[in-house]
């Protein structure tokens, strides 16, 4: 059983004292496992974990998985997973409600047995994911490393002609040639292009005297980095460095205050209320970061709305913005580590 | 509105009789408004219909959907999707249990009005799907003419001497080439890999005297192809042909079977009983095939578990196979398109 395993039963007394937990999302099975899970099932028990995996997987489940039982089911894997409790006298079945449908949760009812109470405990592990391990950091730092040079790279593409999806090609190349893959599809929005927080690349031809919004990240083991940066080419008009100082500022006052026991919303209404001053505020309407490790959006979330304290360990992105419709936009990206003193941009050796 | 939302609401009286649907699926509101969804919801009553995005999607939402009110909220997309049901005095709501957690369930209840009844109206849109348009074969008949290409592409790429990895490149280098992509991670599985049925590429070396089996697909627009073939490199053992054989026989005889009206489970079953007079059947662990369309994987599934019955304009994969542990593996995988006579191979004219 891996340490993760063991840290999650240690939080089944806290959760409703579960003696059980169904972990059915792929990332959090890899998570525990380190094994890239697909369409199966974990079930974790106060002593033992189980794969509930089908023909099409169970081949490579036994040969990847180390220290959990492999079974096959044919028929559903409902049956397979009440066998597995009546045989492990599981009385208290944890089950995350982010990530059971209501029509597998009909399912669970119909198979769960008399002896078995079906209880709500969602988040588990996202809430261990949340903190990164040593090695984790480390991973992540590997991934900057090659994004690091990815923005390098970029610096001498993106020039007057090329279309985005030409940029797009060069930079999949170079992240390819180096054995990498992209953490999601990349933004590359040129001129007003860059005025959609979440635009799709298309033919544009990037022109000079507009900016060029580069938004992407790389993907290395399954974990990922996540930085937005502003081009510009030709002559940069007051008004656009004036917007980007500001939202650089916004940044800044935000890191400045990052560090453990500080509530998430603090960060993000920092942010905010800088671009306020600048009458900007209105121009910014996605919360200012999120959490990224295995997944690129995961907790904890840098927004207002959030009550989550900041904890040391924690891999956050701080990205405050000013997005004007049909204009223009600037996101600044940058990745954050909550350390026990404070923090550190894990992405600062590397502005623009 | 769309001819497709319009027969979508023809349908809500057979559904428990509810006047208005959410869609909270992206490829299902994808399909309806043929704009390119994320992230959103899609509201649709006897009379209008209503997409619910956030500030990061908006502005795209508003230029790119015809015929459908883009509704922006803030806080949550429950608040504006009840304001909406009270406003238009939406009585009867479905919603589907597929696409909604346990916890987004507590949520639109703890949201909804007393007027407004949540009713379960599962599956509707992926029934539409399941028949597909003209336009729709059309666009699969696209992506299986670049299909066709790049196996002839292929024929002269795998060569001993390559690794798996390297395969991919050049498929890849191929197929974006000529501005198309993948519609899923591709499989090339040599020698004893192609004994998983859904192998990882590795950097395995291709040799001489083993199979090379190649499951990809090719997307255009959404939409996609699925085909499997399997190449052999030097001399082809005997039990290697005779398997082959077997497994083509299998498949020949189940399409055989295909027209409207013929349970899908008949199929599945076909093939099935023709393995198992080779002594094969054990080797053959999933279903026969499965819709192909907007996503890889859609209904109608082709299993002697399902009640299916097959109708025209479906599009499906007939995939038998067999899979030796630690061995090898083949599996011979074609679409065909159900028509009112009976079916088309729409990738016959490209076997191996």
């Amino acid at each position: 059983m891996t340490s993760r395993i063991k840290k999650l039963i240690a939080e089944f007394p806290r959760h409703k004292n579960i003696d059980a937990l169904l972990i059915t999302n792929d990332t959090n099975i890899r998570y525990l496992t380190q094994f890239n899970a697909c369409e199966s099932w974990l079930l974790v028990t106060k002593s033992k974990a189980f794969y509930i995996t089908d023909f099409r997987y169970v081949l490579e489940a036994r040969e990847g998985l180390k220290g959990v039982s492999v079974k096959q089911y044919t028929q559903t894997p409902c049956a397979t997973l009440f066998e597995l409790c009546k045989y492990y006298k599981v009385k208290r079945l944890g089950f995350d409600e982010k990530h059971t449908s209501v029509c597998l949760f009909r399912k669970l009812k119909e198979f769960c047995p008399r002896r078995t109470k079906l209880l709500p405990a969602t988040g588990l592990v996202e809430l261990l994911r949340e903190i990164k391990e040593a090695g984790e950091i480390s991973q992540i730092r590997q991934c900057l490393d090659l994004h690091f040079k990815a923005i390098h790279f970029l610096r001498k593409v993106v020039k007057p002609g090329l279309n985005e999806r030409q940029i797009l090609d060069k930079l999949e190349g170079f992240v390819k040639s180096r054995k990498a893959g992209f953490s999601f599809p990349p933004i590359i929005a040129s001129g007003p292009n860059s005025c959609y927080p979440h635009a799709k690349v298309t033919d544009r031809l990037v022109r000079n005297n507009e900016p060029v919004l580069i938004d992407t990240g790389i993907e290395i083991n399954g974990y990922k980095s996540d930085l937005t940066r502003n081009f510009f080419l030709g002559k940069i008009p007051l008004y656009y460095t004036k917007t980007l100082d500001a939202v650089k500022l916004a940044q800044e006052q935000a890191i400045a205050l990052i560090k453990p026991g500080v509530p998430v919303a603090d960060i993000d209404l920092k942010a905010r209320n800088v671009l306020r001053k600048f009458g900007l505020a209105k121009y910014f309407g996605h919360s200012l970061g999120h959490g990224v490790g295995l997944d690129i959006h995961e907790n904890p979330r840098l927004s207002y709305k959030s009550a989550s304290i900041l904890e040391a360990g924690m891999i956050v992105t701080v990205e405050p913005a000013v997005y004007v419709p049909g204009q223009f936009g600037i996101r600044v990206e940058d990745m954050v580590l909550v350390t026990e003193q404070g923090c550190e941009v894990l992405s600062g050796n590397y502005n623009q």
